[in-house]
């Protein structure tokens, strides 16, 4: 049976492409998700992609992957710097997960510079754009397979 | 055809009236309405008039006026304070937009002096009560019609 | 007629029992229903007992308190730290509030140590483990009685 | 006979037009103060429409409302962020007063963020431009019509 | 035998029922005492109730229940905020320690809204006034029991 | 001949017993320039007693007092809080000063606890209101007739 | 009968003469006794004069003058800037309390400049020496004299 | 025709030779005035030297300098850390501004380490005494030819 | 010609494998160089792999990345938290680096929280242990590729 | 005659050997007693060895110190971090004072890094444990010798 | 024979003229050493002129100015901001030392308006691109031809 | 065979004895190495004594005493306050590390009150001199002759 991995996008992301490409870039979620299945396919993953605007939401679905999915990928866009529940909810499944940002937060305003996420995932990915989540996979494909 | 104005509320201003008076002062939510859709009348606007206590939702509200609205006046109440995501689907949606608070939230608490959305606001109006809507409402109608 | 308390339960105590037991204890909030049930028959109260990952749901309950509850009992888990909108909603509902904590937030990480909701709370309960919210009703019983 | 405003303009403000106009706009404090003397019409007010540079200035003309004056409209400018005199004088004499930026003050640097005259200030205008001077008015006529 | 639990109180709580009625209650300490003495009766308890406005004294006792009691409840009042040799104290004891406020020090000055005592505190009980004493010696109760 | 002591005033102090006198008493300036002159001719001192809402008026009367006064009362008010100017005029001058509150500062907001004045003042009265003056201008006598 | 005012003076000022002069003055604590008790006798007060060491002591004496002083002049010395308990118990007896420094505290090392005691003191003299003592002693006469 | 330089000094430099030698040498403002005045001679500039004890006033001369000066050099002493009007003052006006400090206010109190100053000047020397006065005026002449 | 990847690595990560396994996992240095040139060839790049404990020889070996690389692959170490040298030499050699951390540095001291090095880096890569060069390098190629 | 050295224990150190081993070693203060006793003997000293858990009562130690001994050995355990009285009776008593912690505190919670102590110490000894009482002994030796 | 003087340059600098021109301006290393030495022989100083990216490196050379430089300018680049070994080498020579910076550091980063050079430099020159050499050259002959 | 003690000295310690006399004393460097070479002696070690001024090479010196050492003293200077390089070296060689300074660095200035090396040194020996290389070495060994 194939592995699931959780793909989960938090608020505005959903605007992708539209909101400041100078910034994002001018791929939308749906290029992404398209990407993300592509290369899901070659490394065996089934991709379970999502995307919502509210933080219980998001809180949800990490605790669904407790026993749906052998791991995450999460951009918790404006999320990763206000959501202690988030933090809470990834410690508290125990599936790896990988926190991804698009833009280099490091490179913007204060606020974007702290995550309550960083913390608790396993691993990092920042600046890459939409090419970041496939960076993610790989990444996470091997610390699943080491499980 | 008619313009429309957001105007979209946050947390607890649905108790508008019943919730300390001398801070809020004895308008109803539902009062606030009826002067805003009167004045927006005369100003020629049609007014979306919403409340909720999620964050996610007025994002989604936020979002939802890219498309449908010439302007948005938003009163974030409590996540004034503590939404990221509020200020990223304000900047990403280019739709302008009016802050407005009932108290002077500069004479409370310490936690009320920081304001996640007034950075990208188009224009700020506080402590004017109910009649602050309808200030913000005749400075939005200003900048929609130089757009 | 009987007096209703609310007990309402914030973000990932759904996993209670399953998440961190050396933190958290190894009861289920289900165990912890129970018994809150039990202590709230002895006492003469009805219990109505609710949990949430979402911030707004919360808002939203402890606002459905001010009409149909006598007192509140309220473990806001991550968004003790996060949310001025819960501190707000208690604030305005005008009905007695005991915060209660499972773990002794005041010996874990440094963002733990702020709470949003304490400045409202009528009393205070941390660390007892799932006795806390025994506690907590006990103490809300005797503010009612007074009122 | 007729109420008298005071529109008091702190320091630079005598530049405007002429200073950063992508900042501040092109109107000059001469359009400004016609603007505010025609709106002032319309509401029966007679206008004093003074600038300065000098924050002692500043305060004697704060003093001197008490006496002359049902309302104040202020711009502080740059004493907006390092004037208690003018904190203590507003508070002071006792007529109400309308804080009034030309720009979004909190988009700019962060020793702007903080303004010592908001937390006496009956309302707070900000960003509306050249606009924000009528739309303080129109609040003040409200502010001064109840009492 | 019965155990023995201290119940210690620091500096100017013996002015109890004297001082700032509005924030503390009209209770004496000895009031308190009477009826922590009597709760104990209930449990099985035999109370020592203490009172100093020494830390060093609240040192001393403190390290005396090491060996004299099988719990210990206290108010450190003010030394709350300040001392550190009542942190290493408890830490040192191993007798589980329980820290009660009688008002919501969370309500009140910043500089009360730190305690050097709860990170080494088993439980935490705020604001219920002399209640509280009754209530923590109750949680006392079930952590001794399970011991 | 006699010697001249300077009481300098700084802003606001002109509407003292009109302003807030719950906080700053109802004594006038006035009653205040009296009560020093008395006082001054039971000391041997002639009293030269000004008040101004002007920073650089205040610094011009401190130089002053380098050629013209034995010593030095000054109330900086406002200006206590924000004048790195007095601070260096008052040290510059190496005449005695005595710096003076009328309410206590120390017990109203945090940015009345700092004063630029104090690090160079010879002594400080606060918070005997009117009285204080007198008070200031016998500590003055004493290091003056030590001179 | 004669009034009593108590002057408590805290850690090291018994070494005072013998402890850095150039700081602090020559005088002796007998000195200053000496002297106070002199002045007292003018304005008909009998003076109470102590010194200790001990935080926990002046906690008493403090609370001791609830009944049996009519005033309280307090120099804390150290404790000054770290004894919350006596800001507790000065607030609690009720009895005006002047502060007193012998050196300008505020042109010393930082941790000097904040003191729990300013905020519930009726009074505050600081840097006059041993004079200060008995301007204290003035200012406490007036405001005991008023009440 | 010759070109004007200004030469603006801020507060308390008029006492210069009299204050504190150690930290600001014994040169008097005339004998920097006929210095600067020489070298203006030798570059080409016609000097206006000034001085004031007004921050207002400041800003009124930084403000002329815009129709009738080449460049500014400012020495604003106490206002450097304090003014955000002059700041906003050279900002506003486009004529290239040197700030000069005759002492390493790097090397003194902490308040003396910002100035609000240096982010709108062109260049900035500091620590050279009166010569460096001398050295700002040599920097503006290589500016001013440039332009 | 095969295009050249510089990868920089930072102090102590030459004892790699020796030092806290636990943290850094058991790979040494020479394990992952040979990954990385593996998975060079693979992408079609030259791989020059260095390592030192001295701030500036990775500084030189940044600026000599400008003109004999393509791209940039740095593990600064220690130096991430204390190097403005490295923070301006990547900007200014303008070929894209990419940032990479072994470890989670979000998971240990506050200290490793912040990197002078991310605002300026292209892409960061934190916490996947060795592999992680392995990421960078393909999020690098993609980059390069672009360019 | 022989000199005698003072070697003072602050609050919690009777508990040494029961108390947190792991930290503090299983040595008692009674063997460190005899072994400072011993090494004092070699090198001409008498010790007097003392231990309080009263801050004031160190104080009072400190100051018996300064005709009765020769040099100052203190670990004022957790009055390191809060006692200016500490610091002010050492500095006030001119006798060479050596600081000695057990553990190493710079290795422990953030509120052990600070020492009121440390500023006035003449010598400090950190974190070899029981033996850093004769470390101290000897270079306090070093230092009386040189006297 | 002629004196010399030190020119020593940090980190980057050798970069100049090729990195960001827009804010260090166009002039490479070579262009301002030229410039530096045609100055020195006007004023009768050789110049020996240095640049280095090791921190270590620039303390040995001020270390060497001790005893071969009668006097020393520095641009310490990045180093400014995070040298506490370059503060104490410049401390320790005892040859008056000369800050400079080509760009104006107090318009830029936050992380570039402290530096630790400062307080131990004689004289500081900021902003004026290439030329500031030659103006710090011409102080340092000042300050030199006076010792 | 005897065993190895590196004894490491930061950077401006050769200059030693030569560098501000009256704050580190007038031992130079080898004046420092021949005493402790003398004690290494008596305790029966051999002793390597160098010092650099550059960072890396201290982080050099501490890997090589991971294999050639059985403890190391190290007095980092100026490192002290910003090495994390230093902090890392000495946590991964696992070898005993003495930190050294000659002053006392709590009574200097603010930033050298934290050091990155204490958190991993085994002990700390602070203000005695270069007596205190004779101390630490003591003190090493004795852990050595533990370990």
């Amino acid at each position: 049976m194939t592995a699931t991995i959780f793909v989960l996008n938090g608020p505005n992301l959903n605007l992708l492409g539209l909101r400041e490409p100078e910034v994002y870039g001018s791929d939308t979620l749906n290029d992404i998700e398209d990407r993300v299945r592509a290369r899901g396919k070659t490394l065996g993953f089934e991709i379970d992609f999502r995307q919502t605007n509210v933080e219980g939401q998001l809180v949800d679905w990490v605790q669904e992957a407790r026993t749906k999915a052998k791991g995450l990928i999460i951009n918790p866009a404006a999320y990763t710097h206000t959501s202690v529940a988030l933090h809470d909810a990834i410690k508290a499944v125990g599936v790896p997960a990988i926190e991804v940002h698009l833009s280099n937060t490091y490179a913007r305003e204060d606020f974007r510079h702290h995550s309550y996420v960083s913390p608790v995932a396993h691993g990092i990915v920042v600046g890459f754009g939409a090419y970041g989540y496939e960076l993610a996979l790989e990444g996470l494909a091997r610390i699943v397979s080491k499980n």
